[in-house]
């Protein structure tokens, strides 16, 4: 199976955006900082002052998999934790949140463990709950259905924040754990273990080793905010030279995005081992490596780039492993499939 | 006919939130400024600083118009349009704003023309679209159905920030005209004009003078950002003693968002003449008035409130009317029905 046959084209969004990046552009003025197509848009309000950092996310199809599990108060922390991740690759630490919710009828106890998810994520990334917004809209959504979108809004100095121009060949290449998929590929994920395979929410294949299908697609996406502040204490800001966010797109669509043009990161999927819901989508599905890895993130679900000499296996609790190195190449990411 | 009977309840949003409330203020510390139910929430990074107000909504079921009327390019000016209205209420300017579009399959001609709609109303406010997030939900999203949600960012100095608390007994309350149902009270005019009517939207009713259906009802949505720059610049920023945006409520539950405790606003609802596109619907679904001035803006989108002496109606291009005045009182706001 293909990302595709699941009913998502991202090369359909892709093309579309591509249409529009003139009109984004007329908007931006030398208060802009980013280039198009960075995980989180650099705003400086004033020169000298330092730079807002924001993103817009959704958890995608997710919010399907919690309505099918019953279970209502994760989604809100993956939302969270997404979109922190999103603007930290770049210097960003949270200064708040904000959420808004849909859904086709208003049910008394899904809206409050929503919001409590929500909570959850912002107190544990020290991000205020500044607003939120809750919309009934019967027709629009699907019956029982529901969708999220989350705006983290954080800050950087200008001197610190990461853009990956101070990537350099030899640099080795660091990955940090996921929980599972984090936010994205849900749509295939849910064709393969659903609708092909047969499974329920609460069947527990030996693949996951006792875990359940629900728990182990409902795993909170994970924040890395407190791991890369530990190795920004221990190395010093400088030594981490650029954070990647491995989602929507998989290893290559979202490297890319950091890497200098005539650098390629060459990444070895043998140095650490996919966690098992992976396995069981790939197996389950016939799905193409090529394809995992363009889809899902396959366990790395934040990837660092630093000077050799910097072992950021040290940084305990981090969980980070040797994946590769940047070499001298047009192709900004390498696997070997 | 009522607003419930046409699919949403908002009491049952206000009974979810309010279990919410402990939960959101334990992501709150003291760099929240703003109390529970402002239109924006104010964040003062470090103290001394500019206070960022943000704010974020979609435009109900008004998407669903667009649809119907195959017009993409008006509703992500809405969308812009009102956030900025929302936290020029508290006194900020825009800085940027993202949106979210979700649907439930990439049509490649929607997409562009709802970025252009978004980049339209941004270079009108001056706000950059910093970012934004696309996502293609098949099964969440009813078949050809999207939604769209949206966050801004402004800001204000700490000694600008209008919060109601300078309003005073005798202080005159304007209004400013709308354009129409803005993005409040879809459901219910859908209801009427749509199902019970049985109008499509290239009608044209005599009672709209030529105006069709889809037209009154896409009318964008009106940034008061212009108006109230011309307000300060002409009096004084102190002149300004509250702003209310009439948005999801109408008159009776947001006017009492801006008023202190002990004194009512008294609006005369014969100070102005409700837009036809009201008149239609109040008539066609024989709604009450309490109904209507409780679920649409009714031809005011802006309140503001000035101390006697200061004649707003001198500001050329606000169209600001003389609508009630202040009076020592416990309702907060009152209408004669």
């Amino acid at each position: 199976m293909k990302y595709a046959d699941s009913g998502v084209n991202i090369d359909a969004a892709t093309k579309a955006l591509a249409r529009s990046k003139k009109s984004i552009r007329s908007t931006w003025d030398d208060r802009v900082k980013n280039e198009m197509g960075a995980f989180g848009g650099l705003f400086q309000a004033a020169p000298g002052e330092p730079l807002l950092v924001a993103s817009v996310d959704g958890v995608g199809t997710k919010v399907m998999i919690a309505r099918m599990a019953g279970r209502y108060n994760t989604v809100g922390q993956d939302l969270v934790n997404h979109c922190v991740d999103d603007i930290l690759v770049q210097g960003a630490e949270p200064l708040f949140f904000l959420d808004y919710f849909a859904t086709s009828k208003l049910e008394d106890d899904v809206l409050p463990d929503i919001i409590e998810g929500f909570a959850i994520g912002c107190r544990e990334n020290g991000a205020a709950l500044l607003g939120g917004e809750t919309a009934e809209m019967p027709g629009v959504y699907s019956a029982g259905e529901f969708d999220l979108a989350g705006t983290i809004v954080g800050r950087v100095r200008e001197e610190d924040v990461i853009d990956g121009s101070r990537i350099a060949a030899g640099d080795k290449v660091w990955g940090l754990p996921s929980t599972g998929l984090h936010t994205n590929g849900y749509s295939l994920a849910r064709a393969v273990l659903f609708d092909k395979a047969g499974y329920t929410v609460n069947d527990t294949p030996d693949e996951l080793g006792g875990t359940s299908v629900g728990d182990a697609l409902l795993a909170v996406h994970r924040s890395y905010l407190n791991p890369v502040r530990a190795m920004w204490a221990e190395f010093g800001r400088d030594a981490i030279r650029g954070l990647c966010h491995i989602t929507g797109g998989g290893f290559y669509d979202n490297i890319p995005r950091v890497i200098p043009d005539g650098l390629c990161v060459n990444v070895d999927p043998t140095a650490w081992t996919p966690l098992p819901i992976f396995s069981l989508i790939g197996a389950r599905g016939g799905v193409a490596n090529s394809e995992m890895y363009r889809v899902f993130n396959m366990g790395i679900g934040l990837v660092v780039i630093a000077p050799a000499g910097i072992d950021l296996g040290r940084i305990e609790g981090a969980g980070a492993v040797l994946i590769g190195e940047v070499s001298a190449g047009d192709d900004k990411v390498k696997l070997p499939f």
